[in-house]
């Protein structure tokens, strides 16, 4: 049985996007493919058993779906609880990084932060599939807000200030568009244009830059925001117009190349985020298979033959050496760490595995006393952009709006800058954030309460936030991986376009189980 | 004592804009002025009564500050319910419009449409600082969606497609910003543009409309959507990519114009709305001001004199005249209301009244059975704008995500679409509406349950949706009638500059009750 998306996958092969267009626009599609279920699969496993490498979404999403066609399915997770780096970090959350200090979560009851994934694009149906399914409540997780800051250190002429997005994308805008309705009106671009397109444009260009509509000029807009918000009577009454920004100095500042109008795919103004934290979907999948999960079960070594696959795991508790053996193991573990087990993969395949980076990513948890950003500033939920060394975002909470309390995103950092940050005690983090912060923030380093910082290659089950896959892993490393080895085949995020997104793992856990009921039913 | 309002007020008369962002700057408030806080007033108004004419939030805002300073109150409400046009519909809320039929809406426990405002702006602080204070809980309103569909009859040759506004974003933004690259790198704009600027402008073009780094063309962006969206493996893998919309074709259905880079000052991609329903507001007023309330009285006739103001109102239950004399009256009934009631006001008061237009809005609520919108369209809230005749908008709810049922706005009209739309009968405007949808959307009918309609202009109490000011009216009514007569003051979203929003209601009632405070205590 073929898919849709399989179908359009061929159809855009063979006679191009414009034919796939065609075909979904006849299945009232739209622009968006529905590739929001998992296979439908027929027949039964029953009789088989499948162990399965790690309790994270992956790991969970193939344990569900193979339990529910009869295998047997045993569920090895090195950690106490499931969820792999689906985890939310809450009042006596414990995290050792490796060589550091045992930080305990110090947060008040009802504040938490996302340190792994915090946010669900409004296009991952396969990760909205399970909410749905196992009626996890979502709430908007506001990922873009022109009411924000942006605060640039090397902004030029506008450095060190708070600057609005919404100012910064109206100024821009208007500048460009008055310079471009001039070129237009100085019959400078009569090559390109007909006559017809040359009044279209400039209509478009008016509109979009809000110019005067006499002599075509950016004079500044409401949306940048006003001097005085309008209000009632007659003070502030109409409100006082604000002075738009120059065009030099937003040229000089590169600002405008902070923001697009255009997010990229996986971004949008508005994404979800669990009600109460993102563990809730680690903790609906556990709900339903956790009966399966076998936990601090460290796995050891990974033998396969042509008939099945024995998997040796320590139980941290008891220091105890068990194996596990099945007709199919699926192996979730991230690349990263499975490098280190003892695997009688094939030098080819072991190779492939070492070929893949993964990205050093960190983020600190501040829980303020007082929502200053909203009290002193207006700033419902979005990002605070800066270029400060390390820092990237400072992200508002989308939850528990108007309430005494937050928790903020103080840093998100990869790479180098992850790396450096990270060789810092969690004290010296929590430090360096708030030095940061307080240059945006007045009130950030007085409202400071308590840190929770995760580095997440110091973190002993993962090694990385992500795979970090470039031209040539995903060329020469990705399709061996993809196929596994004899009865062995992997899954989780790094075996997709959707890296270090929940719905890379789900949907490759997808694909991968689709492969073992298939052989396992031929 | 002169608040900071106040202050930047004279600080942009004396000095323009500029002194008012230094003024601003300096004390870090940035863009934005707070003027969050009713009136900081002094004294007890113990002994002096004040009758309030209307129970909707500027009555009540009134009522309740006035209250707090010592004064005895009585608010006169023609409904039986207080919040005025802050209503929810829901389970057995009934309305008859004028010359109109009973309408009792039919949702299921849970669904409901807030008919009358519906968002709340991030800036509109009065208003936000008493769901704080009330501690009224707030959700995201998904204001802009990139995922939703802008659908033109008249749209060229891009007519009755469902386009994304992502896709109509990035192409124009594309398209422009290539064009303006060319005239760039043909030096068509040397003598406005330096040689850095140049460099920088070419920069941010590239930038903003993803333009490929060696050409500088525009071919297309991930943020447009994709053929297929990229997923796990080799299928879909990196997914396929969608071929951007020609310029020409673009121009010619002026879709670009429905969108524009920078939104318009209160409206931003994310607002809030009370949890459960925008009456939750009036409720939280109500609570705590509904002893001060007269429900049922219809206000009959207004005397007012050097010493006190007597207002007589009817009973609407039993049909008796009462009356009620008080120092002073703070009247927010509607003027479209108010222009009938039989008053004592000067001729130019009178006159002032009669100026001002209201606007005739109709809303309509469709229950759906499904939420096809969101399993087969993927758009979580927003607007699908339309250029079906009555029509306008089609908003899909931001609350109850996921669930089985729920309840969209299925025309949002003004003006004569009104006037036209609010003749027919509630059967008939939910057909209509079903009509327009089903262009849309292929499950809209089939999915439909029951409908909720209202035309504000109908509604005896209203009479309009809210005062729609010209110039004229503006310079002439609005300063007679921002003053009153005698005794008598109004309030209302009709005295601001925030007309048909709440915080207009509430911050003009600020205004009226420090000045009714400030003559009590003279």
């Amino acid at each position: 049985m073929i898919s849709r998306r399989d179908f359009l996958y061929r159809a855009a092969a063979v006679g191009g996007t414009g034919l796939m267009l065609n075909t979904m626009s006849a299945w009232g599609m739209g622009i968006a493919s529905r590739t929001s279920e998992p296979p439908a699969l027929s027949g039964s496993g029953k009789g088989r058993k499948v162990v399965i490498l790690g309790a994270g979404l992956a790991g969970m999403t193939a344990a569900y779906e193979l339990g529910k066609l009869g295998y047997e399915v045993r569920v090895l997770e090195a950690r106490d609880f499931a969820g792999g780096r689906c985890q939310t970090a809450r009042k006596g959350f414990a995290l050792t990084e490796l060589g550091g200090e045992e930080q305990r979560c110090r947060f008040d009851e009802g504040q938490y932060i996302n340190h792994g994934p915090w946010r669900i694009p409004l296009h991952h149906q396969s990760t909205l599939h399970y909410t749905r399914l196992f009626e996890v409540p979502l709430e908007v997780m506001v990922n873009d807000n022109d009411h924000s800051i942006v605060y640039l250190e090397n902004g030029g002429p506008l450095a060190r200030q708070r600057l609005r997005p919404a100012q910064i994308k109206a100024d821009m805008r208007g500048h460009v568009a008055e310079l471009l309705a001039k070129s237009v009106k100085d019959n400078q671009l009569d090559q390109q244009l007909s006559v017809d397109d040359k009044r279209l444009l400039l209509d478009y260009l008016a509109h979009e830059g809000q110019l005067d509509a006499g002599d075509l000029r950016y004079k500044g807009r409401s949306g940048r925001g006003y001097a005085v918000n309008p209000g009632a009577g007659m003070t502030p009454g109409p409100g006082a117009a604000s002075d738009p920004l120059g065009f030099k100095e937003l040229l000089a500042s590169r600002v405008g190349n902070v923001y697009s109008a255009v997010q990229d795919f996986p971004m949008q103004n508005t994404m979800f985020q669990p009600v109460g934290g993102m563990d809730r979907i680690a903790k609906a999948f556990e709900k339903r298979v956790g009966r399966h999960i076998r936990y601090r079960a460290e796995v050891q070594s990974l033998r396969h033959g042509e008939n099945n696959v024995t998997v040796t795991y320590k139980d941290t508790a008891s220091g105890k050496l068990q194996s596990v053996t099945a007709d199919f193991c699926l192996c979730t573990i991230p690349l990263s760490v499975l490098r280190m087990v003892d695997t009688d993969f094939s030098p080819g395949f072991k190779a492939a595995i070492k070929q893949v980076a993964y990205a050093p990513v960190g983020k600190i948890g501040l829980q303020m006393k007082r929502r200053f950003w909203e009290e002193d500033d207006q700033i419902y939920g979005g990002h605070v952009l800066t270029d400060i060394k390390g820092i990237n975002t400072i992200s508002l909470p989308s939850s528990g709006w108007q309430k005494k309390k937050g928790v903020l995103l103080g840093y998100y950092n990869y790479q180098t800058a992850a790396i450096e940050v990270s060789a810092m005690t969690p004290q010296e983090r929590a430090d360096f954030a708030l030095a940061a912060g307080e240059k945006i923030f007045p009130a950030y380093r007085e409202s400071f309460d308590s840190a929770f910082s995760v580095a997440w290659h110091r973190v002993q089950y993962n090694l990385g936030g992500w795979a970090d896959w470039n031209d040539d892993s995903r060329k020469n490393a990705y399709p061996k991986l993809l196929e596994g080895e004899g009865r062995v085949l992997l899954a989780g995020e790094h075996l997709s376009y959707l890296t270090g997104w929940q719905a890379g793992a789900i949907e490759s856990a997808w694909q991968q189980l689709a492969r073992i009921h298939e052989r396992a039913s031929a």
